[in-house]
């Protein structure tokens, strides 16, 4: 069975990174990606630690980590501003993007675009994709740091 | 050495609990007062939970568990209507006060009027006062269960 | 409804004390006492890091921390000179007592004495002993650090 | 630069397996060793955790999960006898084999054949062996979850 590639992702703004950020920039390094929404208590107390855990425990290797906030709910109150305090409180220093949605228009269309090409279920979910752009695992709720670790060390040792 | 009466509060809107929630109304009760603001990661990492933890712990005492929502920075993003977003995400049941400012203005008063009264330098930090209305403890950051569990325990353990 | 008196201690050999340690001699003092096994993986994982945790959160009270080393199966690999290594290993400096067995034969009778005289279900167990020698509360298996940590402020708030 | 073979295992008794057990008989499947002393804090309380943890977890992977007891003090209280409590008591189910002396005898040799042959600075040690038979890592202390989870999951991506 071979994995699907992964979809691309729908960014109304990127922090932490200029705006050609893209899948296709990331080619040839694996990924992980973390959707989160920024006042989510299981985001905010597990997952977000321990994405930056992982951005700092693989510093020196090329996988790439990357959040995107994918707001489905209380859009009012986790806009871009608030995300960006956010972000700064917590010291995230890796790229986040905010998922866009349809029109622009959360009132109308309040599933973001990324959330729903990934088909993820909520926040927060894990993705890995591969140096070949292969979507290899998606993950909705808390990964066990062994689990998750094992999993990035083998999309690292696959060969470029 | 007499410890000094807990200052009153002041407080500009509540979360469940009426308006008239007052130091004044909780007299004879030991109180556990938690002072965050929601962007804070050491409050949402720790001291919410734990604050969580003592209300169920606690919850067949009469110990009073109080929250006081003490935004002393980015004001625009951590204002009522997204505090109700994080008391709801937190299922946080017990009483929540917006810590009111002079003018009902932080743009000219960053600083809110309770936090300056019990001179806090900052969040978390949690007060203890005991059931004859004075201020037994004040701590800033976080604090061990055991110890706090021993603080709580002692203020319970006098009589009324 | 009045506690009953804690029953006396039979110990064969104190570590860390003289013989003459006893329920008696500490009459005055809360007395938090922690009956453990050394090859039981609750007491080593658990019960005794949060005993060496108590003995330091309360070292400037007059809490006396006691083990008691309730060998009840397995004894030819957990006698005192196996336990001895054990205290070292584990920098264990409280006063541990091994609990006595009835003509001090294990083989004819493993249960020991002291466990027999507390009921005590199994290992790790711990025992909160007021300053008028009242056994106050008697827990088999894990208690939360804040419910034990609320437990001893109360003893040690009660006057002398 | 090429790493080395990892040195073949001197063992005097081994629980949970037969007596042919050794890294010749693993070759082809990557190898978690574990190194630990029943009595040292660390390992009971950190390392055996992590290594039930990892045999969990990797049930469905052809891992070999090994434990190696190599004690090197204390040697009268942590003979095979009480490291078959150990092993019953933590309910470990994974192969562990008791390190040899030198002429069977730990009072002239304190310090094990195995233990010396992978230059092992204490206990606990970890040490990762590849399909190929080669010594991959060699750990003393204790290792964080993610790493762990890493370094194996990239000897399970490799090759047989």
């Amino acid at each position: 069975m071979t994995p699907p590639l992964a979809p691309s992702w729908s960014v109304s703004q990127w922090f932490n990174a200029g705006p050609d950020l893209g899948l296709a920039s990331l080619r040839g390094r694996p990924v992980f990606l973390h959707a989160f929404q920024m006042l989510c208590p299981g985001c905010v107390q597990h997952a977000v630690p321990q994405s930056l855990k992982v951005a700092a425990a693989f510093a020196d290797t090329d996988l790439a980590v990357i959040g995107l906030h994918t707001v489905f709910e209380h859009h009012g109150v986790m806009g871009p501003d608030a995300l960006q305090v956010f972000l700064h409180e917590n010291r995230i220093g890796y790229p986040v993007g905010v998922d866009a949605y349809r029109d622009d228009d959360p009132s109308t269309h309040p599933l973001p675009l990324t959330m729903q090409a990934y088909a993820m279920q909520g926040t927060p979910t894990l993705c890995l994709i591969d140096r070949r752009g292969r979507l290899r695992a998606r993950h909705f709720g808390l990964l066990d740091d062994l689990a998750l670790g094992a999993q990035i060390g083998a999309l690292l040792a696959e060969p470029a």
